[in-house]
């Protein structure tokens, strides 16, 4: 009965990890799914589909270790959406957070100030993300079905319900929801009063540790179980990744970029920003995750790659062609927005560029400073955070787009910090193995997780390249406000014409 | 004797033809020179250089026909600048229109107004191209040489003077120094005394017909001519290129895009644009160039070619790919000041830009947007000229840029105007030979020039894709405008790290 499995909810795919009770990795599977987008802007998932996922990847741990598992932990995808009805009826599918048919409710809400109510009360930036604004877009689209639902639920919820006929959702997956206030970590009456929705119709809440309970009879012999085996609450992907990776207080930023990106950081009470750059979500009321998503990151690198080499040219190919040019690209300035952007300028609407381009700018200097726009970026998302909790040590750095020195030393020298790289690629399922053991009393304190994190290998920013960014970075971001309103009328232009984009 | 030379003095290479009296064209040569660009905007050639080019020329094409040339007539490089001294010694190398060196000085005339009233009384923009700028730099740079110069002079004056012993410009040319009034057609008082310029210092004026007189006996013998050769002032290559593809009135306007490109027309007085859009040269006193010169036409071509493509492809390749992608580019905006700007942003601190990519947009959507940012520029340096003359019936192109159907329907499209191709390739030549005809009194007017031009073939707007450009050319200029600022910060970057740009 030593063994404990961590279940990652993705959104592409479920991954499960099954730990001895010493924190050691034993096996790994992963089982990927579809996204549903049949209509322009649609994200959605068969919230059955990810359950039986859930289900094989169980079932097959399980297995190789005869049904000892103790308990199994959960990480999840954030702001999704599903309705649960009269008589335990599934309503909806699961609405994911790249859903945008709610961007004309949140445009709206910016102008008449409920967003920026909701980013303060909440900690949720405006975007249509959050299910708060999903809830408002339902009810103006489909009164009926706002009025049948019984059960506003995201994924996590659905698969712990189904496990143990609980419904209960923690701290850090109803932060994500935009309903949550930050400061009593409690359901926000007034939000709810607003947006006519009975808090009724919301989960109970309770700490990420939380044990929910046994797993139901039916499940226990189908996924070759044991009836001991406990299910305990678990928490959201970007808060578990984030102390997964050590990053358990200011000390540090997380910076994980794989095909999108995201700088997190753990500040000890509530912090908002004037110009809603980061989301706010409450742990508990002395931790707080702090942070930007940020859409363009290896899915730019991976573009530009075909897009100015070629299908076969390789990722170290780019890198190798990059690594030739100097600091700077030459003055040529490139705008990863190639499909809008979340943080930290939150607009869908933006689009990518190459700018300054004179006759000796060819290849090399257009990958090189692809490679840094997505740096940039990911700067500028980083830059409400070290205003508001103050400078990190270092940065801690996941995701394949940092596999290359090359990338870790222009973050470091674009960031001006030290960047650690931490290898271990499962850290949200080992932190939510950690609060298995929080919940089961073998530990107390998350502290112990940094030991199982290898730390050594850092890059040092080196101060020549940081003068040449402090000079350009400027002016990058001078580009991206003179360019504003001009994006959303090219945005605007290609909505137009839909029949040229096919 | 019934053969007449039409020489033109290039920047990069001097041509000549040679005519049958009747105007048909028997052979033509053509001898390249280099630029001397030692500095940072320097762009000199050496006079003795271009002399002997022009020399080869002449004995070569003279030899053809026994020496049997009636008459040589010239067509020429504008804006170049040569300071003579006492006992005719030649002080300076020929100034060209692409030394950059009095930007400074430009900068300085716009800001106390003194540019403004160059181009009120002259015609001319505010740009280092224009020998008044240049004489203002090296009064400023070199005060004993300005002093010491006895006659300012122009490469075509130069080459006139050696074969004939006597200076003199015609009215053309003038213009193209800034020092000409536009409304009295002579060297301007007021402007001189302002700097400081005595007018005995300017060469006399006359009609670009004018018999300048015989061949002095030194070079009919070194030439092969005959002792009753005349050389015919001639005019700018600007005004015979101009008129030598039929445009001799507001009826149509002349295109042309080579390397770089220039969009022209003759208006029957003066005309002056509140925002210095174009120039506005005189020939006559009813007879005036209005027109915008464009640095970035073919060169820009030929750039995105190897750039995006690789030196292998052709440009027919880059062509067929573009072809595939439909009119707008999937709103791709593309800029194509790599060299900086002139007509009609005159803003040579102006780089290019990609503005707009989402992930669809790949290779076939760049190569298009380069080719339509490439004709939205021509379009934003015709603009002043359809405002303030009217609306030409077509446009008659020319050059190697439009060689394509593809590109000449682009500008049948995006002009909203019908596009007549013009074969001839000698329009200078051409136009230079008739100067000749009409000062020997052969012709009695240009009118019958256009009867030696091929315009059979002819492109008309498709409407659904002049609406498509209609929506998108007010995004691409407000883009412009939004990046004014920006392309000056990067330009300084470019040049504060020039160890950079090796
Ligand atoms: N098929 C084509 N389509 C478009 N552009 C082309 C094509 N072929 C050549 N070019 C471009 O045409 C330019 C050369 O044209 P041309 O021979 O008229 O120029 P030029 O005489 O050197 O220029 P200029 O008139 O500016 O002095 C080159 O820059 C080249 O990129
Ligand atoms: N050597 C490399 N350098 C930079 N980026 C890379 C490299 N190799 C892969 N990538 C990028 O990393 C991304 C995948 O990273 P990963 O962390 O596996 O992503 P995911 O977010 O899908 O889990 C891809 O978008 C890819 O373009």
């Amino acid at each position: 009965m030593d063994y404990i499995i961590g279940m990652d909810i993705g959104t592409t795919a479920s991954k499960g990890v099954l730990y001895r009770g010493n924190g050691k990795k034993i096996e790994e599977l992963s089982i990927p799914y579809p996204l549903i987008q049949e209509q322009v802007d649609q994200a959605e998932e068969d919230p059955q589909v990810i359950f039986n996922a859930v289900q094989k990847i169980i079932f097959d741990l399980s297995k190789r270790v005869a049904g000892k598992i103790k308990a199994i932990s959960w990480s999840s995808q954030m702001h999704s959406l599903i309705g649960i009805g009269k008589d335990n009826r599934v309503l909806t599918n699961s609405i994911t957070w790249a859903d945008n048919r709610s961007s004309q409710l949140v445009a709206q809400a910016k102008e008449n100030g409920l967003a920026q109510d909701i980013y303060q009360q909440t900690g949720m930036p405006p975007h249509p993300m959050a299910p708060v604004y999903k809830l408002l877009w339902i009810k103006e689209e489909n009164p009926k079905l706002f009025a049948q639902v019984q059960k506003w639920i995201g994924i996590k919820e659905y698969i712990i319900w189904r496990l143990t006929g609980t419904i209960v959702t923690d701290t850090t997956m109803a932060a994500g929801t935009g309903l949550l206030n930050l400061h009593t970590l409690t359901w926000d009456r007034k939000l709810l009063d607003k947006i006519e929705l009975d808090p009724e119709k919301l989960p109970n809440l309770a700490k990420p540790e939380y044990v929910v309970g046994k797993v139901e009879a039916e499940y226990v012999q189908k996924l070759g179980l044991n009836s001991e085996t406990k299910i305990i609450l678990g928490a959201s992907d970007g808060y578990l990744s984030t102390i997964g990776v050590g990053v358990l207080d200011k000390k540090y930023f997380a910076l994980n970029v794989g095909t999108s990106g995201a700088v997190r950081a753990i500040a000890p009470k509530a912090i908002v920003d004037s110009k809603n750059r980061f989301f706010c979500y409450p742990v508990d009321k002395s931790h707080y995750l702090l942070g930007g998503p940020v859409n363009n990151g290896g899915i730019v690198f991976e573009w530009a790659r075909k897009t100015i080499f070629g299908p076969d040219q390789t990722a170290e190919d780019f890198i190798n062609v990059a690594e030739t040019v100097p600091a700077g690209s030459n003055g040529l300035i490139f705008h990863p927005y190639l499909g809008g952007e979340r943080a930290p300028i939150w607009n869908a609407q933006a689009r990518g560029s190459f700018i300054g381009l004179s006759r000796n700018h060819t290849k090399p200097q257009m990958a090189r400073s692809v490679l840094e726009g997505i740096v940039f970026n990911l700067l500028g998302a980083a830059r409400g955070l070290r205003e508001k909790i103050g400078e990190p040590e270092a940065l801690r750095v996941t995701g394949g787009f940092v596999r290359s020195d090359f990338v870790r030393q222009l973050i470091a020298d674009i960031f001006n910090l030290p960047v650690v790289v931490i290898k271990n690629d499962q850290s949200g399922t080992l932190a939510a193995m950690f609060l298995a053991q929080l919940g089961l009393n073998e530990e107390d304190s998350l502290d112990k997780i940094v030991k199982e994190i290898d730390d050594s290998k850092v890059y040092f920013p080196n101060q020549k390249n940081v003068q040449v960014y402090q000079d350009i970075i400027p002016i990058y971001r001078e580009v991206e406000h003179d360019l504003d309103q001009s994006y959303d009328k090219i945005a605007q232009f290609q909505k137009k014409y839909p029949k040229l984009f096919e």
